[in-house]
């Protein structure tokens, strides 16, 4: 059996691919919405070196095996495919397994496809409240979410650069935690969504005088690392959240001279990502900027990467 | 008064400047040696933009006023000037003040010459034991005792790169926690220091296969942040030790795929430093590499900036 995908092999192809059977502890997922991430236009610019079928953010049905108890559920997954025997894995850190294939961006087909495979522990099963147009944000919502753990209590505003999807997202769920949450972007539309939630937005030309203890960087530019370590204070904390196929130049007297911690972040957790779109605490639909079918992924794509565009799904 | 000073105002010059008088709260300090530090020489670089009498590493005698509790007193000195009224400094984070001069780097004349004013809260009284050619390293020491407060408690081996200065002295302190410190580099003369200190010592080229939880970098080079971040393990840290005029170029990915943290580390505290050159527990002498009069003082800093030189002094 065929299936077409969207396949990268150093170029991007709308092409007829064998469709994956699930292996041992391995489930089949019939895809019916997957979401594009900056990570995979990144992927598109040579990060990673992946080649294969990309995407990584989706909701759909379990389709087989046949005995599986998962069977006809409808789930989201975790992207991280874990050796279970690492030492990271046996520490409870299998997000950073060291034989780790990653679903659509290491090592494993990915979701802009009708079908994909993982194993089934990594499946989640969707609560019926959320419809599949917020399930599919679980992934990025929970990599919003693992900022919240780096963050230290504290009164003072933190600040976020970056309106895009993940910006976005993670001011959502800063300012859910009581947090008095300023958000600095370039679209007037993009910042419009976040007042709604108490966060407080600014455009970054417009970003008042003064220095924060956390600064999150979601822009994914070297201007808004830059951005970051100027306006992040003495001792503060700047997490780096986005990935790229270039390099920043980097002042290291930005951090020696005032003692700043840079942190990366990635992968986050998507239990409670699931309680949060099924409470309604973050509904991530507005995000969506168009729905393309999946025959139409190579414009899908393209679309994706203008300027200013939010979440492009493919109906897959 | 005049006096003959290594001054810097784009260009490095010997020449007459007027001797400093103490203000409001502040000593003269006869300096009887001074230190070449890798920032001294970052600033001819145009690191910083300071213009003025560089050097920050000295011990001196407190020469007035008068009537001065230190007067004729052998110290070491701070070299933060903060305000003492704003935030961080009412947070006891007085070397993070915001309008803070720094001896010798920024907005206050420093070193290398025969006088220099510091506040006298900013004075250490060196103990008798401890000589001249010892204590005027108490700032770089101080420093690489900064690196032991980040660090968490841990068991596995930890990774320091560079054998300059400040890799020694950080490789030192680190053994003395009973922490297992490797210490990689270019020089074998220089390993030699760190082995009678229980440091395992590695030419760059022959460290061994594996990853570290925490690393220092202390090479001051872009090569050395990059192996840092190579040999760095998920979730880890890389404490950044020194100050550069340049850039880095920085791969977001390396931080934010495995969740690394960076973290910046300046100035460290003078009184602990002091104990362990009392004690003899850190014993800097065999990092000196060669001493000028002050009257040679161009020559000196010319030398210091040669391959593989570490300590240079000064005798002003």
């Amino acid at each position: 059996m065929t299936m077409l995908a969207l396949y990268f092999d150093g170029e991007l192809k709308l092409q007829e691919v064998p469709a994956p059977e699930p292996g041992p502890g391995e489930v089949l997922v019939r895809v019916r919405l997957a979401g594009v991430c900056g990570t995979d236009l990144q992927v598109l610019r040579g990060y990673h070196g992946f080649r294969g079928i990309l995407g990584h953010e989706f909701v759909g049905e379990v389709a087989a095996p046949p005995d599986s108890p998962w069977l006809g559920q409808r789930v989201v997954g975790e992207i991280n495919i874990a050796c279970g025997a690492c030492d990271f894995c046996r520490r409870g850190k299998n997000h950073h397994c060291r034989e780790r294939r990653v679903l659509g961006l290491l090592g494993h087909d990915g979701a802009f496809a009708p079908y994909l495979t993982l194993p089934a522990a990594n499946l989640h099963a969707v609560p019926p409240e959320v419809p599949d147009e917020a399930a599919v944000f679980t992934e990025p919502l929970a990599a919003a979410l693992a900022v919240t753990e780096l963050l230290p209590l504290q009164t003072s505003p933190l600040l976020v650069i970056g309106d895009g999807r993940l910006g976005l997202l993670v001011s959502f769920v800063l300012a859910l935690g009581g947090r008095a949450v300023h958000l600095a972007g370039h679209h007037p539309d993009h910042l419009d969504l976040a007042k709604p939630r108490g966060v407080i937005t600014f455009l970054e030309k417009d970003l008042p005088a003064g220095d924060y203890e956390v600064v999150v960087e979601a822009s994914g530019s070297s201007t808004g690392l830059d951005l970051a370590l100027r306006r992040v204070r003495p001792l503060g904390l700047v997490v780096l959240k986005s990935t790229y196929a270039g390099r920043y130049p980097l002042d290291p007297a930005t951090l020696v001279v005032p003692e700043v911690r840079l942190v990366g972040s990635r992968c986050g957790p998507f239990a409670p990502a699931l309680r949060l779109l099924a409470q309604g605490l973050v509904d991530p639909r507005p995000l969506i900027a168009r729905r393309f079918p999946l025959s139409q992924g190579l414009a899908a794509l393209a679309w994706a990467q203008r300027p200013g565009v939010l979440k492009v799904l493919l109906e897959c």
